[in-house]
């Protein structure tokens, strides 16, 4: 690939995992309201991913944009993910399609299905015994109003897939560690990705050819209660991480 | 039912079809940014649905709502459904749980679906031997920004009902017309609603047991792609009116 990528929300904890794999695999534009630390591996725009003229500029020559950028705490007041996350997304797509961009991949959450772990599902659902209960057909069922946000990027993209000329990728991202998956919490090793497979589950989104999709971003874990099936299926997701293998 | 039924946006048109056949059914609290024309039966309170206090105060010693308010153009520009139809769905949730309501009816539209009618689909799914095709269970795929925010509002009353004890039924309301059918349109003449059914539909939404529910709100056309079973199961609706009989 020859164009650059796009790289919204570079300096979070998602951005960081995946350059730490993939500095060196593509050109990188990256966006994010804090400024870098360090030497960034691209050229770095400091901007706010509701300011729409900055996030049409970074745009410009851009075949793939990755668009994690948005308030990321589950915790985060409705008026930050109103404005940060579902107006954010909705930016972002609408610059995309009028740049001309070939596919946006999505920064979903587990949290968009959080409610689906319910209490007389779990602790059982969380242990390798249980039934793999999601595989991203389901309806939304958030944990939160963050998780609200997320659902609403992931149907943003749907309508701008059906309507214009997009491929969209919604990654449900579970727990993103680094070195180790959580320790003393099921919830955690559950849905665990590693900092690698994070990285290679983003490079097979840049990648791919695709449609409309929604995936799970965990590590093959023996406890997992998401599906990776689809994501092995469109993407050639190859997980090598399991957080069994760190009990 | 003693307490009061909040209705909101019951100057539009679902509205003056809900009052039009259950004016004398229950005692009414009324909601809209227009004041009324004639004489409406029962209290009104003059407020949009983004003014937080008056929706709190609306919300006193109510124990159902009927959510209709906000911009009902499919063509509505995004900023007006992001803060109309989102935004107002939040704050009619937010109120709701907080001044303890049991149930809140939230006016969806065919509009959170509307691209599954795909070129290659159309128009052989409007007429009567096509597949019923969509029940409620699939996930949205919205014909334009109108439909994406309806589809927010349908998983943020998923996230009040899981979180709080609130029955929500999210009714994808076809195309309502009084007294008779679209002519020459064969998609409206599918998704049609008849004002009496609307009516029933509603009163029925008031008064059954549910949880969380999407049910699509259409006559018993022939012509249907929407399935009425699960609004048939979980909530006794009995529609009298069909399309074909008026062609």
């Amino acid at each position: 690939m020859d164009d650059p990528v796009l790289l919204t929300g570079a300096a979070g904890r998602v951005g960081q995992a995946i350059l730490g794999g993939l500095a060196d695999e593509y050109e990188w534009r990256l966006l994010d309201r804090d400024p870098p630390t360090g030497d960034p591996p691209g050229e770095f725009v400091v901007a706010d991913v509701t300011d729409e003229e900055a996030v049409r500029e970074a745009m410009e020559g851009v075949s793939v944009v990755i668009h994690l950028a948005g308030d990321p705490r589950p915790e985060a007041p409705w008026d930050s993910v109103l404005t940060n996350n579902i107006d954010g997304t909705k930016i972002v797509y609408e610059a995309a399609v009028d740049a001309g961009v070939d596919r946006v991949v999505f920064a979903s959450s587990n949290h968009a299905v959080g409610a689906y772990e319910t209490d007389d599902r779990t602790p059982e659902m969380y242990r390798p015994q249980g039934d793999v209960l999601l595989d991203g057909t389901e309806l939304p069922r958030p944990s939160n109003l963050y998780g609200v946000s997320k659902a609403a990027g992931e149907t943003l993209g749907r309508y701008y897939h059906d309507h214009h000329d997009l491929s969209v990728c919604c990654v449900r991202i579970g727990n993103l560690t680094e070195d180790h998956p959580p320790i003393d919490y099921e919830r955690g090793q559950a849905m665990w990705l590693s900092y690698r497979d994070c990285a290679h589950l983003f490079d097979r989104a840049i990648r791919a050819d695709y449609g409309y999709e929604i995936v799970y971003g965990i590590s093959d874990n023996d406890r997992k209660y998401y599906s990776i099936e689809h994501a092995r299926d469109v993407l050639g997701y190859e997980p090598r991480d399991n957080s069994a293998e760190f009990d």
